[in-house]
């Protein structure tokens, strides 16, 4: 049988190991990347191999940039009293955009039982490490408002308690923009709960 | 405002530029190919580089494949009297699959009012030229089963019919595995005009 050429397969198979990319998308980008102009189709394999030789994981808080410190972390101006812990360094950028100025710590995924991740494959003891030493005003886990990022920051709660610092979690309420005859029971809940005063 | 590395945004910006990847799913790809083993990322782009470098179109019949005249076209023991005209170069596996040992035409698209795509945007010249030149005993005009693979279908029909070639189209029908009671109402109604006798 006529197979396709080895380095056509060879292209299928390795954009099939992305995740989420299944074998007909990784044979329709295949197929994209072919057609386009070389040169659209040589810039991303560049852009790669530029990610790769330049990017690393910042050795205080594990965010990735092309410098360690990461900019964030070697930025006078940042206010250093507020820690902000996250899971993914994906969402860095989601609140440089909020206006935040403190630090982050990232911690490189979240708990889970069903995927075996226990805290010693997270950067768990680099952030108790750091909060031991630089005593910040404040740690805020941003783990996600989920059962595992709820689980994550429980755990993370019970190891920071003993530095005495002072430990917060995003606020669950209403998604602004939303109408509560079309939420779920349990945002609603959440913002019920979490109801506030109202001042004049 | 602090932003990302000028390299992660540059693989993200490029990741984006591929059919289907929105900018949410470009941003997940590039820091997953942050994350995994730089041989991992790098046989991506090694893989893209290579495709760019090995697969050129046949001159033939216009499939994509690292040698030129391609497999399909240089391998002698093809049937020559058969010729398949299909609309992409992805097709041809599917074909083979199915057993096909004839000769493809890649017509490199469809006709699309829409997309402004006339036949000389295709490669109806070579067609006409190939068979013009070879005289397939058949030629099988493969294009989709719906609006635009029909019209370009109907188009070609009219092109081929001077050269006096028997020219034939995929049946329409039922897909094998399906239920009455749950295909559309054109499946049906193309299977009823197509239905064929049964000789016992």
């Amino acid at each position: 049988m006529a197979t396709r050429d080895r380095t056509i397969e060879n292209l299928i198979e390795r954009l099939h190991r992305l995740p989420g990319v299944g074998p007909k998308t990784a044979e329709r980008l295949a197929f994209h990347l072919m057609r386009v102009e070389a040169d659209e189709a040589l810039q991303l394999a560049r852009a790669i191999e530029q990610v790769r030789a330049a990017v690393k994981t910042c050795s205080r808080c594990c965010n990735l940039d092309a410098q360690d410190p990461c900019s964030v972390c070697s930025d006078p101006a940042r206010d250093r009293t507020m820690l902000l812990v996250i899971e993914d360094p994906r969402e860095v950028v989601r609140f440089e955009d909020t206006g935040y100025r403190g630090l982050y710590h990232v911690l490189q995924g979240r708990l889970s039982q069903i995927e075996g991740i226990r805290p010693e494959d997270l950067t768990t003891d680099l952030l108790l490490r750091r909060v031991a030493a630089d005593r910040p005003a404040e740690v805020c886990l941003a783990t996600n408002p989920d059962l595992e990022g709820e689980g994550t920051a429980r755990v993370l709660l019970e190891r920071l308690a003993p530095l005495g610092v002072k430990v917060t979690r995003l606020a669950r309420g209403l998604p602004a923009g939303s109408t509560i005859a079309q939420v779920s029971r349990s945002i609603l809940a959440d913002a019920m709960e979490g109801r506030r005063p109202l001042s004049s």
